[in-house]
């Protein structure tokens, strides 16, 4: 019997997941929640998803629209093994009240706090520590990005240091809040946040990072400056990406320069969305000067989690104990492969 | 048989009118072209379209980069019943000359002059006059958009005027070339071609036009105001254009509110590479004053023309004569409808 | 002895006002109000605007800061003849019972509405209107340009019937919120009300318009088609403009082909600020068809309403009988001309 | 008597260097050179700067727009002591032969390489090493914003390491060639020229950087990783930076927190053209931890030059020994104090 899922919150990250866990063969979806009836209720719908309003007072919104739900949230609850938190950051901690008292398991994204579920997650670097958890953070966007690139130069060189800068997308593509229109702004509170979530997966990592945000809309790039244990070649380092899963190396000379053909390349390899789930490596932006090796990495940030979540559904739920295995599955079945 | 395609440019339009080929029961993609080895001579071959250096002095480049070709575009028109030409504007005149010599249909893009193929190309509004034609030229994605709403209105109440402002994007999502970055720049010289375009296709229409580049990449925008030849409600412009094809009704109260959020649509709706080869009118932006109609629509530049060179191929090549059949079976394959 | 005048909100409008106030020779600033101890509070110290607090609850803040303040808004109105109200629009009405109670004259902005001061104003259209008046509303930025353009025509030629397309900036310069960051947005509410706003000053004119909002944030830029009168050619047009005041007449020729680069000239004449506070036309972007005239304009948000608040106080105060005597006055003092 | 200063390339730099050369009381400029008849040929006649054709062949287009010229660069070079070379990058060389066979001392601009000239400059690291020299390089915008936050730094405590990250401006404000709109771009080639260019200036230093482009057009920002050679508190870097030149700390608690409200600053203090010829530090984004020190800065691309180029010319031409002085003469003669 399949695993039953429920997401609160389809909006960009939730609908991405709710598609993603419909594509694999031991998970469903039993109810998504949206708080309006705009059109990506019209989305859940068409793609399979029983709609649930938020809350009881969203009902009749919907009822007004002529959009047909099933109930609310707490009527989801019943129906779900594990609830998969999208809403807006900030309001896991109050939501995990209701999933606890509902007796559900709950995964929640970057936007909240470590601190409040106790276990953050990367389908490379941890799977482990969720291995039957009832509560679980997947880390964000940015942090996803820097772990799947460090962790396996940690594991095949060992890493005395890592200093990250992370020039930010002010803003999602349908968003209208964010950045301003022709500025840069940094993250004036150092160190950022970016740094020490890292060591909330890869625990014990000498990280600092810098960060500012751009008026662009699709992806995060990251200039990153890495302290190896050993000096090795710029190959070496290719070698271990190379095998390392959910990476994508491209090049400026196939005509790759920028993000937005990075995201033009997503759309060429057929991915939904257009979405670009892996995390991006230009091979001729890499350098090795003595034990410091010098790369740029880009970060889809409306996408580069969903895969995260499934196997986090998986370990929670004890569906397959080798991370590999559940990482290529999910791949598989997404089309990463 | 499937009718022999090829295609001389595979770069925005031209990959996409190969996949869109290819979608068909009665026509195929037999090659394409490319000049250089990028990622997109890739997305060819993953797209199973054979791939033909564009010059005989491009083949050494894609040995190098150890991309196999099959010839060169010489050998490719031996083989084709037709050739969309895809390449940059204002080469079309140059290429004619080989398609001619080499005794195959050409169709060309709306970069070019209307002169040099004499017949300009819309699926609605005269599909009969690319019957049997050796050489056609599909109008150009704003000229699209116009003639989209304006036909339907011209059918049903008669126009005596109109007036157009285009508010274009400035570059497409991955080029680098283009608007300046924080500037609106009017099209100084007046009226801009895409008045007097629309009359290659609607022939005698009375339309001025205007227009300005913007910083950003998702879609053009027009500002249409149309003097009607009888007073109508809002509500009958509305019904006329819920019976035409390929157009989409969206609205602001529904969250759609920008171009932005009109491609996200797009990818909601499931639509290959997230593009929205419908023109998008907003329901909630349509105001008629006597016998003048306002109303604002949203041209997809990538992609509206791209079912319409799949049309313009079946009337050339006298595949059918129904020119609503043609676009039904189009835009199912297409997964428009 | 000069005429006393307060500034009720010190931002983008109301530090202009201030600067442009203080150039003059028959008025000076007495005082200006802000809400918060920001670096432009620190702007009014450094011109020699004596400065207070918006609200006696502000005062701390300011104390904190270490920035003197004069007192608040109640105890600046005591001073001051004439209060130019520059807060964000829609506070306007409750302000005035502020300013009326205290027995000064009030000038308001175009984000108010007409009826709240029951007097819109332009110096070029109906400096009279104010004479003497004790409440009076400059019109916004947008209405402001087109009002200086159409009304000369007016007086020309007849004006039959006006339509212009909109397109706005999305923010100003030093703003972070307003429009999407890659997105083109109309204004779906039709008629717009600049079309309507224009009637409050140009009595009688039948006008309609529609707008939308890009990601930019230098001026926004007016399509304008015009039905005159009689048919004029397009010399008659230009000499009408070029002996209208505050109008700036550019041509693509001479590199100045947009909203980029007029500022880009606003900086090379030396104008305070980098501001263009006129209206910008393009001399080869004019054109005549029959009856119908085409051109496009350019409105720095940020500024061209400035001079119009000098004249409007000396129209209100009975400094200047003649419209055009106080417009020369008013330019010349501040670097116009 | 004043040194005689010609301009070769009348640009975004060459006229501000024009501007800030006549501001100075011990030299002036002769002449200006200009391709092209624009809006900036105007420009230069309005500013007093006498106008010569860059070559024999533009002098046609003058007279044809009626512009007057006094002759070509040839002529100018016969009046003058120093030409200040402001023509495109990459052009330097071959305009030294020009210079060098007239006989004149010549300054180049950061967008040539350091080889050409021999001696890089900056005013307060090394300019003794211009002293008396026929040819001179003033390092980059962003070369010389470095040099004036790091040089202070490595007298004060000493510098083991640098690592900078430049997220660089797309195009200048008035340019139409340059980034993608909506894209981040890593510069590829690793390291970036940025440090090694330091090291042209601060001899010696230990520095490595990566670049990104951003699309917007106001100013760049770094974000500066440096290792100390002792560990030392913010307030005490903060205290450094207080007694040096040509620098603005800024706080985000004041409003400032991007750079678009940096240059509406620039604007607030009455700088010519709103132009920040200082690098600009954000108080609120210093952090030290151990021996490591990281910062934010902006840099203006269009301005903190020019005063460089003016206390390069004093010092090739011997007119002041003793650098601090000419700087802070060039600052009070531009406003900067």
């Amino acid at each position: 019997m399949k695993v039953k899922v429920g997401i609160n919150g389809y909006g960009t990250i939730g609908k991405r997941v709710a598609w993603a866990v419909n594509k694999q063969d031991d998970m469903e979806i039993v109810g998504v929640t949206k708080t309006r009836p705009s059109y990506e209720a019209s989305t859940a719908l068409r793609e399979g998803c029983p709609l649930y309003a938020a809350h009881a007072e969203d009902m009749e919104n919907f009822e007004k629209a002529g959009i047909k739900v099933q109930g609310t949230l707490d009527d989801l609850l019943k129906k779900v093994d594990v609830i998969v938190d999208c809403t807006p950051g900030g309001t896991g901690a109050k939501n995990k009240e209701l999933y606890d008292k509902a007796g559900v398991r709950s995964i929640f994204q970057g936007g909240e706090d470590h601190a409040m579920a106790g276990i953050s997650f990367n389908a490379l670097a941890n799977y482990h520590e969720a291995w039957g958890a009832s509560s679980v953070r997947v880390v964000s966007c940015n942090t996803t990005g820097l772990v799947r690139t460090l962790f396996p130069l940690q594991q095949a060189f060992g890493i005395q240091k890592v200093f990250a800068s992370l020039i930010r997308r002010g803003a999602d593509p349908a968003d209208k809040k964010g950045a301003a229109l022709n500025a840069i702004e940094p993250s004036l509170k150092l160190p950022t946040h970016h740094g020490p979530d890292v060591k909330t997966v890869i625990h014990g990592l000498d990280i600092q990072s810098m960060a500012v945000a751009t008026p662009t809309t699709l992806m995060h790039l990251h200039c990153v400056a890495v302290e190896l244990k050993k000096e090795v070649s710029e190959k070496e380092v290719l070698e271990v990406w190379s095998s390392s899963p959910r990476l994508q190396l491209v090049s400026g000379k196939d005509g790759i320069k920028n993000t937005g053909q990075v995201m033009e390349l997503a759309k060429d390899l057929g991915r939904a969305r257009g979405d670009m789930m892996d995390i991006v490596i230009w091979k001729d932006g890499i350098r090795t000067v003595g034990p410091m090796l010098y790369y740029y990495q880009a970060v889809h940030q409306e996408s580069d989690v969903v895969p995260e979540n499934v196997d986090c559904i998986r370990s929670m739920m004890k569906l397959e104990k080798d991370n590999l295995v559940s990482i290529e599955r999910t791949d598989k079945a997404l089309g990463l492969r």
